[in-house]
């Protein structure tokens, strides 16, 4: 059976050329990378050079970039490193309704021991309004974090503009780069955040491997506690061999950059046209202006996304409902709640996601069934409608 | 050049069957373990098989066993999330003084913010005395954190005797095992410990992967926020591939435990023999009983072990004067220095480690190598001292 993967959003292939960069490290050039004997050494020039390609690839200076074990972790460091640090400013956050888990779960947690959390609403497409933020900072306010590209439904964020109104305040500006990163062109310098989230598995690098930038001189403690690694920034040993493959992914999204969105929004563009040219009643949400080249997240009217999950899984076909974060929840996305859509469209809602492997004839398949499926769901769905189910 | 690797304990090569096994999960079982279909639940279970290896491996349920970044992220683990969960019993934790610098940098954090911490003692032989605890034991403890195995001289530490006093008290216990995995049995059901943390690259698997022990219904809030992979308890997208690695490498650890014991333990009493008989004036730190079987931290007196390790490096010899994880610091070993060695010794102090992979040869050479240098050391060193330098 033909198998077509579209939820690049939730996780990508590990690149050939990446995964060989890597292997040596496993078992060849194994030193721990602290050691200072030649075999350390080895380890430790992989590292060195993996970060200065992520740094490259965000026109970041190699030494303000710190690697993590994920995505998460470096959102929770932010969350939990300015606080710390900045907590003598004083104890508010602001940040959006539809942040990452990782950003949601670090403020709820951190508002029960003291911290006050605002959470900025987004319009229907989406986007943070940059007065919404110039109201809600307060004297107070040590953080703000807005992500750059949303998980969902792809929307990208006004960073540039929302990190200025920040600093305008003096306040420390996070962004969650973690969709963002490979597409869409991403310059800490010119988007002048301080802080900045990113994982290695949704640019077809390994799982398990994340970085922060943090620009030089921003307040922020250490979340991860232990020996010296990262000049002294991030504890445990380095994750040598999944750090090598995530600089090798951040080089080649560099190069591929262009050709990257070029190829994957068009791709996008035209499973859009073909959705909406062979299924009635179907929403795009988001924005067309200012969105993740590879997401396409499509309201089904009258039926469940789940079920449409379930059906195209058994063709091969391998979509989500949200982020892979919370597929297994029944509560509604947060995203496109947030997004004012009503909550019976909302569990209609599929987010595919077309990436580097993709083609047209994937696509073309994927239609096909997502069509006969939609149709049958829908069949269903009025019969039990006439019966009052 | 022969190639002598004696630092088992700073890291080990992923073994030949670990690396074939992580392979088909880089680019082929790539899919998130969250996702629903078909290709996230692949990986999804290759997670639960690493869940259920580890989980034997230690005697553990396996639903007791949630994998992290590395043993210092575990570490940080108990330290952040007991403190944190029991914060209404007290805001007392008691650890010792030769921890790894995960437990004792966590534990000066804390201490900057209303955390008390009391550092236990140890005897000469690295060992902490049960009367120790008892007396260190306040109403409001909420930990207690000790070391299964020390990762510079190895000794034993009594954990089944030290958790039942914690638990006496009502008060829970961490240990950590990093060095103890796979090199001592591990039980944690007869050790009775709450809490346990372990890496995976000390067990010839992968780097970036550890695991927590959380025997259920012990009082821990989570550390990294965020998902809901791990039951909820550890945010971020797994590490598959390592986590599958590390999985391996247990039930590999397993069925290896008691020749390598054997094996390892043999080398390594040669190796003790050798130098002793071939190199006057030296001497070997911690104890012979109850001891890493691979660890072998020795003594050679009047000279420093740095430059010892860099001639040695020369000869194509890899060994560390501490752990990997403080190679870099000047600071004499916070270990050797609770065992009340003089630190003119402590800088002479060199800690050789076997492993899996290395031979009688290996030990020959290294023998052979390090008594002409620690000959041409003691030369320079006594010239120096007669001219007074």
């Amino acid at each position: 059976m033909r198998q077509v993967y579209l939820d690049y959003s939730a996780t990508t292939p590990v690149k050939k050329e990446v995964l060989d960069e890597m292997l040596p490290y496993f078992s060849e050039k194994f030193g721990n990378p602290s050691s200072l004997y030649d075999l350390g050494q080895e380890a430790a020039a992989g590292v060195a050079q993996a970060r200065g390609r992520v740094a490259h690839l965000i026109n970041a200076n190699t030494n303000e970039v710190f690697f993590t074990s994920c995505g998460s972790e470096a959102d929770n460091w932010a969350f939990f490193g300015v606080t710390d640090a900045q907590s003598a400013k004083g104890k508010h956050v602001i940040t959006t309704a539809i942040e990452h888990h990782a950003i949601l779960h670090s403020g709820e947690y951190l508002s029960k021991r003291g911290i006050e959390v605002t959470y900025l609403p987004v319009d229907h497409e989406g986007r943070v309004h940059p007065e919404d933020l110039e109201k809600a900072i307060r004297p107070d306010t040590v953080l703000v974090s807005v992500m750059l590209v949303n998980n969902e439904v792809g929307t990208v964020q006004p960073i540039k503009e929302l990190a200025a109104i920040a600093h305008k305040h003096g306040i420390t500006f996070h962004s969650d780069a973690v969709q963002g990163l490979g597409n869409v062109p991403i310059d800490v310098k010119d988007l002048g955040v301080d802080l900045m989230s990113f994982s290695s598995h949704k640019i077809y690098g390994p799982k398990g491997v994340g970085a922060m930038y943090m620009k030089k001189g921003t307040k922020i403690s250490n979340y991860l506690h232990g020996g010296a690694q990262e000049s002294a920034r991030r504890a445990g040993t380095e994750n040598t061999a999944g750090i090598v493959g995530f600089g090798k992914a951040a080089e080649l999204a560099e190069q591929n950059l262009e050709s990257h969105i070029k190829n994957v929004s068009s791709l996008r563009d035209y499973f859009i046209e073909q959705v909406k040219k062979n299924i009635p009643d179907v929403i795009v949400n988001g924005t067309m202006d200012g969105r993740h080249p590879g997401n396409a997240n499509i309201t089904f009217k009258y039926i469940e996304g789940e079920s449409i999950l379930i059906l195209l899984n058994e063709k091969g076909i391998y979509i989500s409902t949200g982020s892979a974060c919370s597929s297994k929840s029944l509560a509604p996305s947060h995203v496109l709640t947030a997004l004012g859509i009503p909550v019976e469209m909302i569990h209609g809602s599929i987010r595919f996601t077309v990436g580097d492997f993709t083609t047209k004839e994937d696509l073309d398949y994927t239609v096909e069934c997502l069509t006969d499926i939609v149709k049958h769901l829908r069949e269903i769905s009025s019969v039990n409608a006439e019966k009052g189910w």
